[in-house]
């Protein structure tokens, strides 16, 4: 992200996956570690999903789920980005979260704080009736912990209108940065506040729907699993 | 975002500005109002860049500014992602606000609040330097207000560095999710919590700078202009 120099983040890497997933701007940003690449897929909630259609590059934002090695994300089967991808058309799937924004005392080196995973590959439509429905599992659970148990689950029809796409992680990169401003030698006499500002998404306070059956026990936010 | 069923924003809105820009999938989420674009545009830091590289679609999360009726973002001059939009090739930038979660009675109806703009063009090099002196300082200021007046600005080997792109606004369309969740009528009678887990992105307690000058007034974070 962005164009300024960076302070090392504080990560033991490996080696990238693939020469095309080498991370080529500010290498000294890249983590290519399995671990920590999990660690931000399981707190995203949103993908972009790239793909070309008519020879057009598009970015479209999606939900997903990281299961195992792969991720798992959805869709309308008449969309047309499904459509491309249930081809096994190329894609290029980016989840980025945003931790900061860096004050610096030198406008060059203002900056964001942020993690981000860049996965390359082919999808695959899922057509195996069990891996959809433990997909769509995965999906539902990853917002709130055993949601899938406690509503209704997908008819045959709805199971017929939604596509399920899977990606493999065999080329995914991330890329970090942490940490404060880092100026100029000679700026840090310049006389203006520098630092961080931390940015964190919370949950507000839950809205219960207008129509709840009598009765129904409040829901527990410490389920939602993304925002702990 | 999604394959589900969605209920139908409260927005005025007007014909999409192009045949490519036209929203196919779940058109009644559409909205094409430059004001609500703007909006959107305004409230986001990040964006998420779809081009074409080798063949290959790539997406890349960068930080940008909407000025008028276009918007910015830069990067160094010797990034993939510089040189490809350089030269003015197809891209398509996609900004996401999330809004929240929303917990329906059936797993198919789970979904997410949110607010999503998609551009498409062809973007331009900006090489006037007092267009791209103006873009950063936009760029700057839109982080934090009044900041660029107060940092040291750009010397010439910084500005040789960076390289601003503009891409206009002129097929730009919206989508947005709004409300509570909308199940099928039967499911109104499942006896489990459903309604909406609101999200919102805030600033924590800012982290100054080991480094400030001593007597350093405190920065207030409501110039903070995106978290009000």
């Amino acid at each position: 992200m962005g164009d300024n120099q960076y302070s090392m983040p504080d990560v033991s890497t490996n080696e990238p996956s693939s020469e095309r997933t080498t991370v080529r701007r500010l290498p000294k940003r890249a983590v290519y570690g399995r671990a920590q690449i999990d660690a931000i897929l399981d707190e995203g909630l949103i993908c972009h999903v790239g793909f070309i259609a008519d020879g057009l590059p598009f970015v479209i934002p999606t939900g997903y789920v990281r299961v195992e090695s792969q991720i798992y994300f959805h869709g309308s089967a008449a969309s047309r980005m499904i459509r491309v991808l249930a081809l096994g058309a190329d894609v290029c799937v980016t989840v980025t979260l945003l931790d900061g924004l860096i004050l610096a005392r030198s406008a060059f080196h203002h900056s964001m704080n942020y993690r981000s995973v860049v996965i390359l590959g082919k999808p695959r439509l899922v057509t195996d009736s069990i891996e959809k429905l433990v997909a769509l599992r995965s999906f539902t659970n990853k917002v709130a912990r055993d949601r899938w148990d406690e509503v209704r689950q997908p008819n045959e029809q709805e199971m017929k209108a939604t596509s399920v796409i899977v990606l493999q992680l065999t080329e995914a990169s991330a890329k970090v940065r942490q940490g404060p401003p880092v100026d100029d030698e000679v700026d840090y006499a310049v006389p203006v506040w520098a630092g961080v500002a931390p940015l964190k998404t919370r949950v507000g306070l839950l809205e219960p729907d207008d129509r709840l059956v009598q009765g129904i026990a409040e829901f527990d936010p410490a389920r939602l699993t993304c925002f702990r």
